[in-house]
């Protein structure tokens, strides 16, 4: 297997929901109109909380400064894992759900964070460019690991482990336990040409821009019934959805597509409390009892939570097995 | 022939062309989702110096506070002729030709400031709401005059002259002649479906929110060769665009159209320095002329100047009356 280490050099962002109107110019055009702008990796995550937004410099660049955005510090790499052709994992199952074992469980064993991005193509893994080197030391013995430099795909030499391991420096904690919710509506995951994209803007810019209201964000939060999640992403060309069924009603049916399957997903929200960015191991939490039970899933980080996809037949277990993996080790 | 005082109550403002990006996200509420306002009048022109803003009271609701928007302190009321039927004018003239001598001279002469918003569809003509009595006063022998009210046409009664004509109490004082410039791109105006906005949405917002740059505003405002004009207008559900060529290359050539004579447009731009509200008889000024010779002409206000838009083949013999016109006031 090959990893991929994108050329692309990320800022992790939250705007507040009263404040997006202030950034809805720099949006579009990055959404919309592609010729007037360099970004390339896109990513925008509605949910209860906040509008989640990950992009490149090019991209960063357009944001105005405002009260209404956070930064955070860190510049972040994606990581991409690349099956040479044919899959050389015996899974079916698609998602975080593949890289689990090879990838997630490895560095959160040396304690480096990551931001996870599932799209409708592949899983980014977001990585701090700072742990950039204990990534490559740690996932090096399992993948080819190449780096892409101006376009090119170049292979980056294995590192001598010298001197005993290059640990990330981090203590090891013992990882908290969170709690997980999940919520009633079901969502697909899905894609779009990005030629028809013109076709549904006026619908995707009143489902990005002004369907929510300060009355949904207060709901949203205190009946987890149905919550709030939309997101969009345009990574290098590529277009992924996801939305719950709702809002899906919105768009013309004809133009979104997703796989064969057309199957339906439910949500795993991880979080009481906002996660924050340096704790390790959230996603492998997750991702190693679905790996166990080969169940697929998609899974999105957000500036404050984090998001599993499951498909809805799976649901009952897989809340079953977290909710038996959070007793063992409480009571450990 | 009927005159029709319409319900919208309208705010004039001006946008600064480096603040736009605060006004994006209302804006294109206003513009394309119909369904989120009760916005039923709203008018944007970009020209070289700012982008002028026209909108009914719920229009205006939704604007936010900011340093880059001027508002006119007046309420503004929108009359509209129509022609019963029948037209009863010999002339075969369009728009602000049509009206001039009815409604535009008589309006000068008693002084009432008009700003002029000529559409695909209709002209129609601004006065301040104060200014109303003077103005049915003033045409009430000319026209049946009906005031809208809660969608319905009610005749207004006519006034009696009370104590001699009720003057609206300001000075005559001479008119001052501006300087006219025309710069050389052509014009047309066009109509849209409003069913098939969403298919130009993209473009549209394009001309609209990016395509000025504060490179273009200076080089505009001294090379006036060509001058940056475009507006766009969705008044009662019609659309009305009206653009030069090079813009309207952008825009899929089987969704705009325009009269069958498919006539293309040179403009009158009139002030050197910007022209204010209050003074009157400026619209009167060029329109006169052009009923004389029965000469069609779109007229625009925008917030600090005014443009007439004439038949290409005209615009040198409308230049030669105007030049002419100012050397005789010039020598009064």
């Amino acid at each position: 297997m090959d990893l991929h280490i994108l050329e692309h050099r990320l800022k992790v962002t939250s705007i507040a929901k009263q404040g997006l109107f202030v950034f809805t110019h720099p949006l579009i055009k990055l959404i919309f109109l592609r010729s007037r702008t360099r970004c390339k990796f896109l990513s925008l995550t509605e949910t209860p909380e906040d509008f989640t937004l990950v992009l490149d410099e090019e991209g960063f660049k357009e944001l105005p400064c405002s009260e209404y955005l956070q930064v955070e510090d860190s510049m972040w790499l994606a990581l991409n894992v690349v099956s040479n052709g044919h899959a050389s994992s015996s899974s079916q199952a698609v998602g975080v759900t593949k890289i689990a074992k090879s990838v997630i469980a490895p560095l959160a064993e040396q304690h480096v964070s990551v931001f996870m991005l599932s799209t409708y193509q592949t899983d980014f893994i977001l990585v701090r460019e700072k742990d950039l080197s204990v990534v490559i030391d740690t996932l090096q013995e399992e993948f080819n690991i190449y780096r892409e430099v101006g376009g090119e795909c170049v292979p980056v030499p294995s590192q001598d482990v010298h001197n005993g391991f290059q640990k990330n420096g981090k203590e090891a904690t013992k990882a908290t336990v969170h709690p997980v919710l999940s919520p009633l509506n079901k969502f697909c995951v899905m894609s779009l040409d990005p030629d028809t994209l013109p076709t549904i803007a006026t619908t995707l810019i009143d489902v990005l821009f002004y369907s929510s209201s300060c009355k949904d964000a207060s709901h949203s939060s205190q009946d987890l019934d149905c919550v709030k999640f939309f997101s969009f992403s345009l990574i290098d060309g590529y277009i992924s959805l996801v939305m719950d069924t709702e809002a899906q009603r919105q768009f013309p049916a004809d133009l979104l597509f997703t796989s064969s399957s057309g199957e339906l997903w439910r949500m795993v929200r991880i979080g009481g409390q906002p996660l924050g960015f340096d704790e390790c191991g959230i996603v492998a939490q997750i991702s190693q009892p679905l790996a166990n039970s080969d169940i697929s899933a998609y899974y999105i980080s957000t500036f404050s939570f984090d998001h599993a996809l499951v498909p809805e037949e799976d649901i009952d277990s897989v809340i079953d097995m977290l909710q038996e993996q959070r007793q063992m080790k409480l009571e450990v």
